[in-house]
C-alpha cells in the first residue's frame, strides 16, 4: 500500500510518500519521496490554494498513491493560521477524492503515538523516529517534511486496525439488524396467534 | 458585473447570484438565482467536499459569474463546525480560481453593514433587506440562502471601493518608488561630485 501523507498548510505544506506492508499487517515501511510546497505569504489566498492544489495533484499523478492521509486540523491551537491550514486541507481532500482516492484523517497525537509511542512527543522526536523507521541517511530538513512522512507511516499502521474496526462495526450492525428482524417476526407471530385465537373463539361457537 | 456569493458550509452551503451596477458604481442589484447545497452529516468529509465542489462548479458553468465572493470564516465562533466551514471555503476558492475567476472575501460584519447599515444586524434583518433590495416576492427560505445573496450584493457595492483603494495603494507605491529613485539619484550625484572634487584637487595640482 502506497500512502501520500499531507501536513496541510499555505506557507509550508509537507508531502511525503511511503510504501507500507498493507493489509497483511506488516510493519515494514519504505521511503519513496518527500518535499515541502511553499506559497508566498503576500499572495492572494486563492492563488496560494491553487499553488498547493496543483502540487498535490502532481504528486498524485507522479507517485500514484493508494490512499491520501491528511492531518486533521484542530481549531484550538494557532488560531491565527488555522483557517488557512483548514482551507488547504479541504483542497487536498477534494483533489484526492476527485482522483478517486480514499482520504483518511489522523490527529497530530495519533501520528505521534504511532511513530514514537507517545502522543505528546516533540517535533525532534518525531523527526528522529521517522529517520530511523525509514532508514534515511539524515533527518528530513524541515518539521513539515518529517510530519508528512510520519502521517504516511501512521496510516500504514493504523489502516489495518481501522479496517478491522469498520468490519466489526458492520458485523455488529448486521447482528443488530438480525436481532430486530427476529423480534419483529416474533411480534408478528404473536399477533397472528391472537387473531387466530380470536377467530377460533368465534369460529368455535359454530362448531 | 455578475457575482456568485457563497456562504460556505458542509451541512448547508448557500449560493446566490446577483447582477450589480459594476464599475460605474450604480447601486442597482438584480436577482438571478439562489439555492442551498446540502450534504449528509454522516457522509465522509471528502465526499461532502466533493458534493459542495461539484455544485459550485456547476453554478459557475451555468451562471458564468465575473467574480466569486466568499464569506471570510473566523475561528472565534462555532468552533465545532468552523473547521468544516473553512475546508468548504477553501474548496470554493480553489474551484473559482481554477475557473479563472477572481475570488473576494468579505467578513460577516462587512456583509451586514453593507446591506443593513449595521455590522451586528440579525439574520432576519439581513433577510428582510435582501428581499427588499432584490424586489423578491418573498424572503429566501433559509438564512444561508439570504446570506449568500447578501454577500453577492455586498460585493457589488464594495468592489468599486476596493478597486479605488487598490488603485490608491498602487499610486502611493509608485510615488514612493519615484521618491526613492530621486533620493538615490541625488545621493549618486553627491558621491560623483565628491569624487570629481577629490579628483579635481589632485588633478588641479598638475595644472
Amino acid at each position: 500500500m502506497r500512502v501520500l501523507g499531507v501536513d496541510p498548510g499555505l506557507t509550508r505544506c509537507g508531502l511525503g510518500v511511503v510504501d507500507g506492508g498493507g493489509a497483511q499487517g506488516g510493519r515494514e515501511v519504505r521511503f519513496v519521496a518527500v518535499d515541502v510546497v511553499r506559497t508566498p505569504t503576500d499572495a492572494p489566498l486563492a492563488t496560494r490554494l491553487l499553488g498547493v492544489g496543483d502540487e498535490v495533484e502532481r504528486w498524485i499523478a507522479v507517485h500514484r498513491p493508494d490512499v491520501v492521509a491528511v492531518e486533521r486540523v484542530f481549531s484550538q491551537h494557532n488560531v491565527r493560521t488555522v483557517m488557512g491550514t483548514a482551507q488547504a486541507s479541504g483542497v487536498v481532500a477534494l483533489l484526492a477524492a476527485r482522483a478517486g482516492l480514499p482520504v483518511a484523517f489522523h490527529t497530530p497525537s495519533e501520528v505521534k503515538a504511532a511513530v514514537t509511542g507517545e502522543g505528546r512527543a516533540g517535533k525532534e522526536q518525531v523527526a528522529a523516529m521517522v529517520t530511523r523507521l525509514l532508514g534515511l541517511a539524515e533527518a528530513p530538513r524541515s518539521a513539515d517534511a518529517a510530519d508528512a512522512l510520519a502521517l504516511a507511516i501512521c496510516h500504514c499502521w493504523r489502516a489495518p486496525m481501522l479496517d478491522r474496526m469498520a468490519q466489526a462495526r458492520e458485523r455488529s450492525a448486521e447482528l443488530a439488524r438480525h436481532h430486530r428482524a427476529r423480534l419483529a417476526a416474533a411480534a408478528a407471530e404473536a399477533a397472528a396467534r391472537r387473531t387466530a385465537l380470536g377467530g377460533g373463539a368465534l369460529g368455535g361457537a359454530g362448531r
